[in-house]
């Protein structure tokens, strides 16, 4: 059987019991009950967390059968099927993030403290300034950023307190930037709810955005390093640069490949270089590994985001994501655009024309250019272009010696190319 | 039978009359003599060219058997053998540049008058400089930034005078900078002649760079562009930059991907990228058109270096060429070092400091440098790196409708990826 999930490896999900064939994939709709052996130190993962995430998918009906080593699953409720297997649907967006599971393990004691930082910085007599940031921060966002931080200061042995404030800095940033993005492009939706301009308006968002760009300036102040301060500072500057840059550049099918790179460096690159830069220099470990992580950083976040452009027009399977299309609606122009309107035709690029510069869509549209990006291999090629710079980021890791911190960073690069698949 | 170069189409070719399997490859000790029928069209070059070339090959013995359609071959001294076949050597390196056949022949008539302006320019009452500047021009550069020049022009459908001036600045602007490069690497010898600098001396081969420099200033002034100009005297300013990043970087083996990608970004590609851009620019084309010139010579410069870099130790097939250590012996942090030593062990980023940093290079270093960049498939993937700047430059003149001067700037960018191979 398949599992969608490179990094579970238990012994017993590789035998279907119901005599189908091993290789067929099955869906969530055909679940029926798991059996499975864990084999000791076979599991990356401990069982009981995989059963508890497979108890809260809505479509699973459990077996009531006895449960090899598996404490929990005996409790599923019986459906009277006698079929057995254990299924992780591609779907699964919890399931398709496993493999940070390694750093959002390392990191979870830390990220506690962040989220306490977080929440209480958030804190204001002013009542509109928790309410809208908090509608944002406490909206599911992966955190990945300030989870960089507090991995990279790790993995250079940090044994300070100071991480835990610039890893809040750091996702305080990132809020702002969305907020302010969602003014900046007339967004609705952020993150499957409504985007804080739309309940609280766009002077509320600029404003809110501002004060936590002001309370992360005040944490780093606090830790006291000059060099973080000057490396996250700069770093707010080159985004801010980005974000006009993309202004200007923006609706412009013409757009070049590296013009569109310089976009991606400063809205998203950046902030990724800077959190993994203050690791260590807040370790004060040598200039060597500063720039190592931040370059790690830096091409982690390229690739982060050329996958992201190529999920919006749902990847290369094609699949459909709740934020499938917001790119065409909202005429962006991203790496498979620019790829598509260059190797197209003039009825293709009039598409593009029609559709991201005029902003004119019609009904079939999205499927329309998802279509054309089919036919010049866009989507793949956007991914192509990713794992070369996921390549880049591992190898920039070279110089720190084996440990776990240094394989769930790699895996963290592997994971967000995966993504796209 | 493999013919070492995959722009000759020559029907003939496809068959081997000595019973050998057809894809066997041979060397040219092993040639004995060429029967080969040209088919009308199916030859991309005339035959008689191919076999005037066959014939300066010293490894050669031809049979006196008659050739159909080869008037030349006939004439070839009989050896007394009778297995027939056509070698195209992979090492022979005028073969290997036969895919920017395609761009020199398209700017032939352009490249005379501008060899003749080249000429003309370095005049001077006071001898030294002419006699300086030759040793240097005369000495067998491919020229291929100011053929860039004439073809970015060509395909804008410029059709003035000013870009025989402007490419003539580029190759002046490219000359200055080697004459300068010789003097701060210290290097004994360029392009397999004596270094200049060890003619003349150092202030010789400043003063004289100097001067060719003012010369590139003279003529692009002449040719009245200010945003030709622009371009050129930013290129200059950039190059300049990054030579002084370079020895700020020198010796570091440590440097990032990233911070060597910037080093020849502006050592390599701001040169490219300029001499790419000016054609547009004075051919009067949109902007678009000026910004995909521009990608193009970017990252064809890229890869051109990165693929200079791989060479330098010998390509993936491990030849050695004329160069082959240059950048060993000279200490040079390129791209094969910089995965090699971030891939290695402790002894192995001993030994890249003891002969790159320290610069203690005994007898049989060079084979040790090879031998690890084979064991991490350095040289490999440099090549592969190089490839998806490639990728990048031929995507770049996406926007251009297919003509022979596109054909001809893709395959240029085949060509310089190829020679590694």
């Amino acid at each position: 059987m398949l599992v969608g999930d490179q990094t579970i490896e238990i012994g017993g999900c590789e035998q279907r019991l119901d005599g189908a064939k091993q290789d067929k994939v099955i869906g969530t709709d055909e679940f029926v009950h798991c059996v499975m052996e864990t084999k000791a130190g076979s599991a990356r993962k401990p069982f009981s967390a995989l059963v508890s995430r497979v108890r809260r998918q809505s479509a699973i009906a459990g077996a009531g059968h006895p449960c090899n080593g598996c404490g929990n699953a005996t409790k599923l409720k019986s459906a009277g099927v006698s079929s057995v297997g254990v299924v992780v649907p591609f779907e699964d967006k919890e399931q398709g993030q496993a493999s940070i599971e390694g750093l959002v393990g390392l990191t979870r004691t830390d990220m506690e403290r962040v989220n306490a930082m977080i929440l209480s910085r958030t804190g204001s007599d002013v009542t509109m300034i928790p309410e809208v940031a908090n509608h944002l921060i406490s909206s599911g966002g992966k955190r990945l950023r300030p989870m960089l931080t507090l991995a990279t200061a790790a993995l250079c042995g940090y044994r300070g307190e100071g991480h835990v404030k610039l890893a809040a800095s750091v996702e305080f940033m990132h809020t702002a930037t969305l907020l302010h993005d969602d003014v900046v492009d007339e967004s609705d939706m952020r993150r499957g709810k409504l985007a804080a301009r739309m309940v609280w308006g766009n002077e509320a968002s600029v404003l809110v955005g501002d004060f936590l760009l002001g309370q992360a300036f005040k944490m780093m102040v606090e830790v006291g390093s000059l060099r973080a301060l000057d490396i996250l500072s700069t770093a707010a500057a080159v985004i801010a640069e980005g974000e006009v840059m993309q202004l200007a550049a923006a609706k412009n099918t013409a757009t070049t490949e590296d013009e569109y790179l310089a976009v991606i460096r400063g809205k998203t690159a950046e902030l990724f270089a800077a959190a993994c830069e203050v690791g260590p220099v807040i370790a004060e470990s040598p200039k060597a590994d500063a720039a190592a992580c931040r370059s790690y950083g830096l091409n982690l976040g390229i690739a982060f985001q050329l996958i992201d452009d190529a999920l919006d027009y749902g990847g290369v399977a094609n699949k459909l994501g709740k934020n499938t299309g917001d790119d065409f609606r909202e005429g962006k122009i991203t790496l498979p655009v620019v790829l598509s309107f260059r190797r197209g035709d003039e009825t293709e690029r009039a598409f593009w024309r029609r559709t991201l510069q005029d902003g004119e869509i019609k009904d079939g549209d999205l499927e329309e250019a998802q279509a054309i990006m089919r036919r010049h291999r866009a989507l793949d090629d956007t991914i192509e272009r990713a794992q070369h710079y996921a390549k880049m980021a591992k190898d920039a890791l070279g110089l720190f010696p084996s440990s776990p911190m240094k394989q769930a960073l790699n895996e963290t690069v592997d994971f967000c190319v995966a993504r796209a698949h």
